[in-house]
């Protein structure tokens, strides 16, 4: 999907959200246990439920690796669930020397060889330009660098000053200069919505995955004063606020309420913003 | 395993050798091609030639993960396979926000749930703290963490001047207060041989997983001029060097030979420093 087919999905949806498919196993719905796989049911409901409600699924592949064998089953199956019309983005956090990130590549987006094929990764920045690049190559796909994110460890480096500003500037200078706004994104957490304004100085023309709403204790609001560009330009995750809304058998239900809620609000926004 | 095991098995051994199972379909001897799964096939038969030669084997995920669920179940099958006195690094670069790095440590440390238990993990810095603590409460296991990588990309960030040193410099320094040298290594490359006098300035007794010897060109006499120290402190690590060294039948008897000129070479070194 490329930036256009984006932003036409957010204006049709009227959304900007990213549902976040982090499932585990202790907290999925007890009536789905009796289910051969329970996770990939609860991921299955969760996307029936709120597929018009998002443009954007993203499953955190942590979650999946944690449950072993059946787990990268479930990934798979969790893709191949998801309409072929929503962005997905498999979040990974990958990044290695060139021959190994291109396996990486393979692996997220070469369906003839993983059985997977998302529309984006993302991926850490430490290791440079060409633990990037082979993401790159696959044209019609999407890296979504980590810049700023949303945890406390993220002043231990991110904000280390060098002599051309904070690293997590350096990161977005640097790797501007590696892929344009068609194919590069960037993690921004909701956590610093003071450095939103920062942010689209150094990215004006780049997609935003803005992690941290919700459970994180992100505001919506702050984001998107700040972080809104003329297509948008961002999308909202959450995570743990929509699929675990709901701890009993209308979890679905639940988790299409507080994704509907989300919706809402970015209809509000973007009409404001006169984008729709 | 604990340092002192680690060493106690370098001494015992004459290598801190470490073989990195990086295998690619396309590189396997054809006449494996006859087995069910000819990478499992093929690791078998790398691990049972060299396992008297080394102290440590690294699958780098990203090759199991190119192969969708078969190369992950290769991958559970390969750790299986090593023998369980000999140190297990899964290079996976992983690293995210608390919760979702405490998933990584199951995923990689946690048999019960993943059907693996590697000693050891790769993880990148740049998320801080907290996405480096869920892996160092398994306290048993260890964490390697990314500081000076051996490829092109390394100068991209990772050399970059902070208020307190180069930012790997700054990594090393930071993290040093969240775990000692029992539990924490880093990664440092071959290829910046020139740098390790000053890393072990840095880190004096912490074990250094050292890539890029061979195929990416670095010294073994380079890196232990200044690596070395007390109780080794040096896993140096070859992939392709050993496991494609030969491409027929004889491709194990080829992998031993090279990794036996390694060990012997180190054999040599430990012998000169009276480690041994």
């Amino acid at each position: 999907m490329n930036k256009k087919q984006l932003f036409d999905q957010i204006k049709t949806k009227k959304s900007f959200l990213c549902v976040g498919l982090d499932p585990v196993l202790e907290n999925i719905p007890q009536h789905l246990l009796k289910y051969e796989n329970p996770v990939l049911e609860f991921n299955k409901q969760i996307i029936d439920a709120t597929k018009d409600l998002c443009v954007a699924y993203k499953p955190n592949t942590a979650f999946y690796e944690s449950m072993g064998l059946k787990g990268w089953d479930t990934l798979i199956k969790t893709w191949a669930h998801i309409p072929k019309d929503i962005f997905t983005i498999a979040d990974a956090k990958r990044g290695d020397i060139g021959n190994t990130s291109a396996m990486y590549a393979d692996a997220f987006f070469n369906e003839s060889k993983s059985q997977m094929s998302f529309d984006a990764i993302t991926v850490a920045p430490y290791m440079g330009k060409d633990s990037v690049s082979p993401f790159l190559n696959y044209t019609d796909k999407w890296v979504i660098l980590l810049a700023l994110t949303s945890n406390a460890g993220h002043s231990d480096f991110q904000l280390h000053q060098t002599p051309d500003g904070k690293l997590y500037e350096e990161v977005i200078r640097v790797s501007s200069a590696w892929a344009n706004s068609e194919q590069l994104m960037y993690v921004v957490g909701a956590t610093r919505g003071d450095e939103f304004a920062n942010i689209r100085r150094l990215a004006p023309d780049n997609f935003l995955l803005v992690p941290g709403v919700g459970a994180q204790g992100g505001s919506l609001a702050d984001v998107c004063e700040f972080g809104l560009n003329s297509e948008c330009g961002l999308l909202i995750n959450s995570s743990r606020g929509i699929i675990y809304a709901g701890k009993g058998e209308d979890f679905a239900e639940k988790a299409r309420e507080e994704a509907l809620k989300l919706q809402v609000e970015m209809e509000q926004i973007l009409t404001a913003a006169q984008l729709i």
